[in-house]
Order: C-alpha cells, then structure tokens, then sequence
C-alpha cells in the first residue's frame, strides 16, 4: 500500500528516477528517518538541515527530492502504509483479540498513535494527507469490519468498529498509555455479549 | 478549570498583574484567537505577527504576555479548561447518551477533535501540556465513568470508557465525521447490553 498511496502526481520525483535502486533507496533511507524524527521529536524538527545530519544525505539532495517540509512529511506517512494485521483463525473472540493487539502492537513498535495524531492534525491543511488518513483507516479497519460484520450489521458494526479501534487510539492519545491484555478482552467481550454472540 | 490548569509557574504575567481586569481581557482575547487559529489554520499559524494583525493587539504586548510561541499554544489550551456536562437524570442508557452526544457537541462547536489531536502531538515533547491533557482527560471522563461504575468495574468499567469516548474521538480523528444519534446510541446499547443491564 505504501507504494500506491500519496506517492501521487505532487511528488517531485519522476517515475523514471524513481526506478533506479539507488534513487529509490535514498527516498527510503531519507523517509524512515524523517518518520523516526516526526514520531520522536515531533513535527517541528523535521527540517531538511535536521534530515540531512540525521541521514548522512546532502541538504541539497533531500531539497532535490523534497522542495518543501510539506513534501517531507506527506511522503515519511508513506511508509506508515503496510499495517500489520492479525490473521484470523475462526474463532472470533481470539480472533478479535488477536486484530486490536495488532494495532496495538504498532504503537508500541512503531508508536503509530504518534503519527495517527499528527497526520490527523495535519490533514486539516493539506488535502493530500487527507486521502493518506482515508486510505490508512480503510485498510487498517479491514479485517476488524470483516469479522464484526458476522454478528453485527448497520449502526451497530459501525458502533463496534469505532468502539474498539477508538479505545487502543483513546488510551494511547488521551491517557498515554496502552491498554493491557484484561482490558483489549473486555472491550471485546462487551461488544460480543452486547450482540447475544457471546463466546 | 481554566484557572487552575497550565497556568502555573511558566506564566510570564505575575499575579499582581493578572488580577488587573484589562490585562486580563488582553490575555483572554489574544489567547481565543490563538485558540481559534490553531484550530482553524493548524498550529503552524500561531506565531506572534499573526496573531498581532487578527487580535489588534501590538506584538510588543503579544511579545510581553508570551515569550515564545510554545507559551502561546500552551496558554491557548488553558481555554479548553470547560468542559461540558450532560445533567444526569437518573435514566443510565439516556444519561450515557447525553453525556457521550455533550462530547460530540464540544467537537462540533470548538473542534474540539482538532485541539485534542494537536495537544496529544504536542504533549509528547511539551511535559506541561502532558499535565494538561491529563487534567481535561480526568475532568472529560468524569461523568461518563460515575456513570459507567453503577453497572461495570475493574477491566470491564476501564473498557467501556475507552471504548463510548474513543468512538467519538475516533470517528472524529480518523474518519474526519462524527457518529450520528443512531451509532451513539448503538455504542452505549453495545455495552448495557454487555453489562448485563440491558433497559
């Protein structure tokens, strides 16, 4: 996904530089920093100066790739793209489980609740992030709106999905902290007794 | 809230001075519109020469009441210190229902989603707005989860506040919407229903 999305018509780059392996390692080697820089400092330091140092690349090679903060930013979100996602085994409760300690195992690893609050502040400004957020969330909703969709439908699988992810995302914005095995089953057990499935 | 909250010792204005009620309408208006900005433009924006030209105050007061923009944005979310309550009337399911709907209503009149997305991004390298966020969090949940403990407690009562305010905050932040009356009422069915309690 993170080959498809926000890799669009604004970024400089041409398609033909960006099959060459060395030009497409660089865009990489340059990006994973500046996601690690976003999520560690904050936005504000992702700066091409700061990137450049970080990086080991020239100023004037990331300015060729990147002409603006903007570009920088839109393009580290990129590599937020592959979401790792639980692989189901038919029993929905463990199943359920199994998806929302997958999302919360990515702001653990990857502190995906940082970059979840900055690209949702940020989409305010620039459309472009606002496609990204849309296409993150699809995909990263997926597989829990597929198996909720087995004993839900309608306002109350719309109700589940935003209950569930939104209690990982909720703790981890809100009270900056991740909820721990007991609670992640609680909010499955409620939402699974709530649709008289129970276990 | 407001009072009492981030607007401690890192405030530049001594208290001899607050106390004075034109400087306390000097503060109150540059600090709305800093509020509004922020929310409105993203928090790149709050810099003091454009929030000089939008408030009609000189950057020279702007500069005296807030050293830094960080001061600014810190002092801006002093703002948000109010927030409102549904009024129990003793009916859990409607109560829950209108306290959750109070939530939304905040999102929708002040954007509260915007503030909270960029004062969780900002809180990361910002301790004091760490304070911040805990204290509106604590004042934010405090009737959703009085009322959560008549029927829930241990996992199951922590559950199901994150699950009925990560809903909203969800929706809001990753789906850039906020729920309908028919998925709010969904969500607090889910968990009643869950609880065991039921109408």
């Amino acid at each position: 996904m993170a080959s498809t999305v926000g890799d669009g018509d604004a970024a400089p780059t041409p398609p033909s530089a960006r099959a060459d392996p060395r030009v497409a390692r660089t865009r990489n080697d340059v990006l994973r920093v500046a996601l690690d820089v976003l999520i560690d400092e904050g936005r504000d330091a992702v700066t091409h100066p700061h990137l450049a140092r970080v990086s080991g690349y020239s100023r004037a090679t990331l300015y060729n790739h990147w002409p603006t903060r903007a570009h920088l930013v839109r393009d580290a979100f990129t590599l937020l793209g592959d979401v790792a996602h639980h692989t189901p085994t038919g029993d929905l409760r463990s199943d359920l489980i199994g998806e929302l300690s997958m999302f919360r195992l990515g702001m653990q690893r990857h502190r995906l609740d940082r970059a979840l609050a900055v690209l949702a502040d940020l989409a305010v400004s620039m459309p472009e992030l606002a496609d990204l957020r849309d296409h993150l969330v699809v995909d990263g909703e997926r597989v829990l709106r597929e198996l909720l969709s087995r004993v839900l439908r309608g306002p109350e699988l719309e109700a589940a999905a935003l209950m569930l992810s939104g209690a990982i995302l909720h703790s981890a914005l809100m009270h900056a902290r991740l909820p721990d095995d007991e609670v992640i089953a609680a909010t499955v057990d409620l939402v699974l007794a709530g649709s008289q499935v129970g276990e």
